[in-house]
C-alpha cells in the first residue's frame, strides 16, 4: 500500500494540447488556438478542483524542439508562474505546481517567485525542480553544448539548499507591523543567510516574508542516479512515469530507501506516477475514444514523436521494417530510460518502425489505461496498493473533454472505494500531501 | 506642451507602504500585515483603473537594504510578475508595468514572462528595464561587488535587443490550429533569432506566440547618461523624477532630443513624472494631512532615510547642525543625481540634518504637491503645458486612502479642463500612449 495511510493523491500534469500527440484534434478538444488564452487554463484547473485534485501541474520546457514544431501545441507553453499566480485567484484550494529550471534561473529570483505564489494562493505553491538538458533549451542561454549531467545536479542541489534557506530568512512573526509604534518588523527575527558554495554566494534576507506553508512544496522527477538522490535529499513529492507494475514497484522501492540516509521518514516524500486515461462509459466507448485519437496521429507526427524518444531522426529508416540492427538512443538523459523500454519491446517483438510509433508515439510511454470508470479505477487501486505509487499524475490524453471525463467518471468511483477524499480536508497544498510544515532553521 | 497631443498620460507608482516613509502609519492606510495580502493590491489596481489610468506601475529592488529596515514596509516586495497576471483577472483595460533587472536575469525568460503577461492580459503589459544598483542586491547575485555602471548599461543594451528579438520570432500569423488538417503552427514564420554578442549568445525562437502588443511597452527611468541612452534607443516610456520645473524640462528636452539619432520620433517617448500628491478638499485639509504624515515620522526614521539618499550614516552627525563641512554623497549612480540637489539646497539654506529630514524623508525628492484639487491640476497643467512631462506616475504618501483622494478628486477636476481622458479609448497599454504597435522584422 501507498505510505499515504489509505488515500491516493492526485495532480493534473498539464501539457497545453492533451498528452496524446494528436489530441488537440480531438473533437472534444479546446480551440487548439485557445493555448495562449487564460480561460482555456482556468476552467481545466477548476474542474480539477471539482474533483478534489491536490495539485494543478504546469511542465515546461524552455524552448522549441525542432522534430515535429508544425503538428505539437507543446510549443506553446506560457511562463509557468503567471498563470499559477492567476489561477491563485479562480481556485481556492488546489496546489498550484510550477516547473522552474535550476540552470538557467538564479535561486534568490526563484525563492520570492515562489514565496509569492505561496502568499497570493495562502500556501498552495509548489515548484517542481528541474534541471534541463535538452539542447534547445542550452542554446538560448548562452551555452555552446549541453551542460555536463554531474555538474547540472550539483548546482541544482546547492540551488534547492539556498531557495529553502531563503525562505527561512524571515521568521514567521518577523512581520509585526505595529502602526501605533512605527515598528514594521523585528530586525532580531530577519536573518542573513550567508550561503558560500561552489555555485552561489548569496547573502540575503529574501524581501518577502516567511510563506505560508514555511517552504513551498519541493517536487521532482528524478530518474537518473543524480536524480533520485536530489529527490531523496529535497523533494517532498516526485512525479515519475513507468507502464509496468514491476518497474513502478522498483523506482518506489529505491526512491523511498534512499530518505532514511538523510533522515527522513518514507511518508515525507510522496511518489505520483504518470497515467493516461482513456474513460469511456463502456469499454466500446473506450475503444471508441482510443480509436478516434490513433486516427488522427499523422505518420509525420507519429515519426517525428518517435525521433524525439530515441533521440534520431527515424525519419531516414524504411517505416514498414523493424528497427536497424545494433541500433541505440541518442539521447542518455532523463526520459531516454523510459524510452529504452520502448526499444527494448520493439526488439522482441520484431515491431516495424510504422508498429512502433502507433502504440507509442501517442502516449510516449507513459502508462496508459484503457476502459470504464471501474476499471480504471481498479488498475489505479492495484498499483496503489501493491506499492507503485503514492498517487497519479493525470495526463489527460486531450483538454478538457479528457480531464471532464477522468473527474466526472473516474473520480467518483475512486471515491466509491474510499481510496480518494470527497471533499478537502486543509487548505494548503501541505495539508492535500498529509506534509509536516518545515521548522524554520534561523527560528 | 508635452508631445501627447492634449492629454496627459497617468501611472500609479506602486511602493507596498506608499511613498511616505511614515504614510504606512496614517489612519487612512492599509492594515501594514495586509503587503503580502493579493487583496490590498487588487483595490489599488481598481482604484487606479476606476480612474482611467494608462498604467499600475510595480517597483522592484531585489535585497534589503539594512539602514531602516524596522521601519519600512517597502522591504517587503512580491516579484512584480506574479501580481500583475493575479491583476490581469481583476481588471480590464489599465495597463500593468513590471520591474525586471537586465543585471540578474536571463533575456530568453524575461521574454517569455512579459510575452505571458501580455497574452493574460490581452495586451497591457510593459517592462521596467532596470540594471540594479545596489549592494543589497548584488550581494544575492555571487556578486563580491558592485558591477561596473558601464558594463551594466551595455549588458541592459543587449538584453533588450535580445528580448525585442524573441518577441518577433513568431510572426503575429504562425499559428494556425488547424484541427482538420492537423497542422498547429506554420513552420515559415516561425524564425531562429540567432543572437550573438558580447554578453549573450540566444538561438530561439522563443516558445509561445507573439505578444498582442507586438512588443510589450518598454519603460525606462534613465538619468545618468548612459541611462539617458539607452532610454532614447530602447524605451517607450520613461519614468523621471524632479523636483523643479527648470531641472524637469531640462531632462524632458534632453532625452527627447536624443529620439532623432535612432530615427525615431519626439512622441515614440513618453516621459512620466514622479509626483506625490496631499490632496485636501480645502488647503487646510491638505495641510492638516501633511502635518499628520509628518508627526508619524519618527527622528531614527528620518534620519535613516536621509542616510539612505546620502549614501551615508547620518546617525554618526549632531542632528542640529548643518551638514559636516565638505560633505559628499557616498554613491555615484541613479537617483543619486536626485539627492545631489538635496545637498546644495541644504548648504545653501544652512539646513541642520533634522530640518533636512523633516523637509526631504518624507518625499525622498519627489515633486510633492499640496493642496486642493484645483490647485493640484494647476501645477500639473502648467509642467504638461511647459513641456516638462507627457504626463505623470502619481506616487500616493499612503494606500489606500491617498490614491482614493486623487482618483476622486484630482481626476475629475484633470478630466473637467480636458487634460485627462473621461473613458479608455483603445484595449492595449499601446493605445492609451498612443504608440504604434512595432512591426516584425522577420515578418
Amino acid at each position: 500500500m501507498g505510505e499515504s495511510r489509505n488515500r491516493l493523491h492526485l495532480a493534473v500534469f498539464l501539457l497545453a494540447g492533451g498528452h496524446h500527440v494528436a489530441g488537440w484534434r480531438h473533437p472534444d478538444a479546446a480551440a487548439a488556438s485557445g493555448v495562449h488564452d487564460f480561460h482555456y487554463y482556468k476552467r481545466l484547473a477548476q474542474t480539477a478542483e471539482r474533483g478534489k485534485f491536490d495539485a494543478f501541474f504546469f511542465a515546461d520546457v524552455l524552448g522549441i524542439g525542432q522534430s515535429d514544431r508544425r503538428y505539437d501545441p507543446s510549443n506553446v507553453r506560457l511562463d509557468p508562474l503567471l498563470p499559477l499566480a492567476a489561477l491563485a485567484m479562480v481556485t481556492e484550494r488546489i496546489g498550484l505546481v510550477g516547473t522552474v529550471s535550476t540552470s538557467y534561473n538564479e535561486p534568490f529570483n526563484v525563492a520570492r517567485r515562489f514565496a509569492t505564489l505561496d502568499h497570493l494562493s495562502n500556501g498552495r505553491a509548489s515548484w517542481n525542480v528541474v534541471t534541463s538538458f535538452k539542447a534547445e533549451e542550452s542554446s538560448n542561454f548562452n551555452q555552446k553544448s549541453l551542460p555536463d549531467p554531474k555538474l547540472r545536479y550539483e548546482r541544482a542541489r546547492e540551488f534547492v539548499q539556498v531557495v529553502k534557506g531563503l525562505w527561512d530568512t524571515w521568521e514567521d512573526d518577523a512581520l509585526i507591523a505595529d502602526k501605533e509604534n512605527g515598528v514594521f518588523s523585528d530586525d532580531s527575527k530577519i536573518h542573513f543567510l550567508n550561503h558560500e558554495g561552489p555555485h552561489f554566494s548569496v547573502r540575503g534576507p529574501l524581501n518577502i516574508g516567511r510563506p505560508p506553508q514555511g517552504h513551498p512544496v519541493i517536487f521532482q522527477a528524478g530518474v537518473s542516479e543524480d536524480g533520485k538522490e536530489l529527490a531523496a535529499e529535497t523533494a517532498e513529492a516526485v512525479f515519475t512515469a513507468w507502464s509496468t507494475l514491476d518497474q513502478a514497484k522498483a523506482y518506489y522501492d529505491d526512491v523511498k530507501g534512499r530518505l532514511a540516509r538523510y533522515g527522513r521518514k518514507r511518508d515525507e516524500l510522496k511518489i505520483l506516477l504518470g497515467l493516461i486515461p482513456i474513460v469511456g462509459r463502456t469499454e466500446e466507448e473506450a475503444d471508441r475514444k482510443e480509436r478516434e485519437l490513433q486516427e488522427l496521429l499523422l505518420p509525420e507526427v507519429g515519426v517525428a514523436k518517435l525521433s524525439y524518444m530515441f533521440g534520431h531522426d527515424m525519419s531516414q529508416y524504411p517505416m514498414d521494417e523493424p528497427l536497424p540492427k545494433s541500433f541505440t538512443l541518442g539521447d542518455k538523459d532523463g526520459a531516454s530510460r523510459r524510452f529504452q523500454v520502448v526499444k527494448e519491446t520493439a526488439e522482441r517483438e520484431g515491431l516495424t518502425i510504422r508498429q512502433l510509433y502507433e502504440r507509442y508515439a501517442g502516449n510516449r510511454a507513459h502508462l496508459q489505461v484503457k476502459g470504464t470508470p471501474e476499471q480504471i479505477a481498479d488498475v489505479m487501486e492495484r498499483w496503489f496498493v501493491s506499492g507503485a505509487a503514492d498517487g497519479f499524475n493525470i495526463l489527460p490524453p486531450y483538454l478538457p473533454g479528457g480531464l471532464d471525463d477522468f473527474v466526472d467518471l473516474v473520480v467518483p468511483e475512486l471515491q466509491k472505494r474510499g481510496l480518494f477524499r470527497t471533499e478537502y480536508e486543509g487548505t494548503t497544498l501541505r495539508d492535500h500531501f498529509g506534509l509536516p510544515r518545515p521548522a524554520n532553521r534561523f527560528g
